[in-house]
């Protein structure tokens, strides 16, 4: 029997309900695949805060370096907001990400064609949509430095960041994303602001250099700007997009709105070696949280990701997309997706009937 | 007779198309309304590049300066996108507005009830948007240092940007949305990534002090993730919105998306003395320069936003506002916004419509 250890980080909000979910979803797959897991569960983000003073103890940090995947619920809530920065729930998310040395990001936007409508876009701009954002995550303006505040030679007060990338840090990403792309549609996007600022000419630079060795691969560019516009305008063009920590912030978060169904919709975060960071793209959603309201989806099809990226079992993935899929065609919904003919269920129940399905 | 001086900057690709019955379209209405025009035809962008080898000549600053407002088309082209920086078109916009110090650009992202099936979005979403990006356009990251190419500590390239704002620089713009807001639905929305960034916090905290003088207006904060998000799932909770230049040239262009006719959007961009700059939002599109097929209301609404905003003549920006949406109700179309059952001209007749409904 295959055996992993898996830490969870349930987090805040509706974290802890979502991770629930798929923590059973991952135990009952598992069974039936072969797998044994050790679960770690750990605290991260405002929970974090509210036990130990900061966002990220120390003893999260190692006990999910050395597991072999950390499954995340979300973080985050109006009651940190006002915190200083060393003193917020995003600080540690972002500590967890430097300190498993995450640097890419996958960010799927699928459009399920049993949700299609949930979409603000014309069914026929929406259906069929599946792309794939590649975000680049330990650099960049998140971390760049110096940053700060000062005082400039006029003696006014500033707020600074740097936008920084170094070679290495844009070949990796690239790599990731070329090799991505050869598994799907073999067309990348590189976003960068080139027109503009050195930071994205760079970038441009070192992606068309590693493009040689990619021929199969049609790669593109587009300018940050056009890409929010485009993928308005026809997101079928796009099939796998590289882009910048912040600029994929922004793009992966457009791309997912497009489907309708953010409560759908997972993420894997990967490094070189070491364990990967699996998270639903949604928020901790303080507004339903304890109410069994929210969609374990998303959750559950991180956990997918989790078996495929993070310890490649892939037909355990496989199993749990499918129960996924099952679900939905038995017309089972949270509140985030239903529409009249479906049958609404809180997210224990469509725990439940997911469970049935795998 | 009130009598004004104007530069025109027609620039590349369509932009002396859209400026030539932007100019036909501003002397007519003019001599209705009593209003003369000195115009000043100069080269920016590509064009200067080519005759001058640079991209701002310091006569076209120069001359534009001295005018009343500046009339923009668009700069850009294939052929100079490998120029190195200084040598590029964009470079040349970027030095005008720095050089006229114009800091607010307001990108109005309006669905005109003609075009409404333009949009990628539903027609219930789509429908009544009327919003006003207010982008900050001479500081941020696209201005600041230090900036460029360098070495890291391992010997590594990098390039590398500097995103930096000075109180004055918040100030000013936070204070001209607010003015803004209190014309139109006194609601102003501030978008900023201060979970993460000290730029935005710095942003924030100077805005959130500002409200206190403004306290009929509704001041809300979004983090810009989730603004591109909301732009996409319910555009109409918007009103105006403020934020830096790099999120507000993302947002505002987004937004424009969002309309389904970026061929209608103009642009006004505004100092605290001296000509403002006007332009519409959409590019160059060297695809069909020259080739009559431009679609001029983007640039005619410009000219009224310049009548409006650069000069205080609101009753002929209105009669030019009147007279775009009379041709549009008689149902004159270029091919960018054209739907069945309607009229299908180029740019030169569209214009000769327009006169006709001045
Ligand atoms: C919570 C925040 C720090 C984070 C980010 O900006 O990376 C979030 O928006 C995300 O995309 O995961
Ligand atoms: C052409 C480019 C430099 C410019 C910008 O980024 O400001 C454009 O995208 C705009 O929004 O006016």
């Amino acid at each position: 029997k295959r055996s992993y250890t898996i830490t969870l980080l349930p987090g805040d909000g509706i974290g802890p309900e979502v991770i629930s979910v798929a923590k059973d979803v991952l135990l009952l797959s598992g069974s039936i695949e072969g797998i044994k897991y050790e679960f770690h569960e750990k605290l991260l983000g405002g929970a974090a805060l509210d036990a130990t003073g900061v966002p990220l103890p120390d003893e999260t940090l190692s006990v999910a370096k050395e597991s072999d995947a950390v499954l995340l619920g979300a973080i985050g809530g109006y009651k940190w907001d006002k915190n200083e920065k060393h003193l917020k729930p995003e600080t540690g998310l972002l500590q967890l990400r430097a300190g498993l040395k995450v640097f890419a990001n996958l960010r799927p936007a699928t459009v399920f064609p049993q949700l299609v409508d949930a979409s603000t876009l014309k069914r026929e701009v929406a259906e069929g949509v599946d792309l794939m954002v590649i975000r680049e995550l330990t650099g960049g303006i998140y971390f760049g430095k110096p940053r700060g505040f000062g005082t400039n030679e006029n003696g006014e007060e500033t707020g600074y960041n740097t936008e920084i990338y170094a070679a290495h840090e844009i070949d990796r990403i690239a790599r990731f994303a070329f090799e991505v792309a050869r598994k799907r549609g073999r067309k990348l996007c590189s976003v960068d602001k080139a027109n503009v600022l050195e930071a994205s000419m760079f970038w441009r630079k070192r992606v068309l250099a590693l493009a040689q060795e990619y021929p199969d691969i049609e790669l593109s560019h587009m300018y940050v700007d056009n890409a929010a516009m485009q993928l308005i305008r026809n997101p079928k063009q796009f099939d796998t997009i590289v882009t910048n920590n912040i600029f994929g912030d922004i793009l992966s978060d457009e791309a997912s709105m497009i489907t309708g169904s953010i409560g759908m919709l997972p993420s894997a975060s990967l490094g070189d070696s070491g364990p990967g960071l699996f998270e639903p793209i949604h928020g901790s959603a303080p507004d339903i949280a304890g109410q069994d309201k929210a969609n374990p989806f998303a959750t559950v099809l991180s956990a997918a990701m989790l078996l495929r990226y993070g310890l490649g079992e892939e037909k355990a993935a496989e199993r749990i997309e499918k129960a996924v899929l099952d679900t939905l065609n038995r017309g089972f919904r949270t509140a985030d997706i239903y529409s009249s003919g479906t049958k609404l269920v809180g997210c224990k129940q469509l725990g439940e009937e997911i469970l049935k399905s795998v």
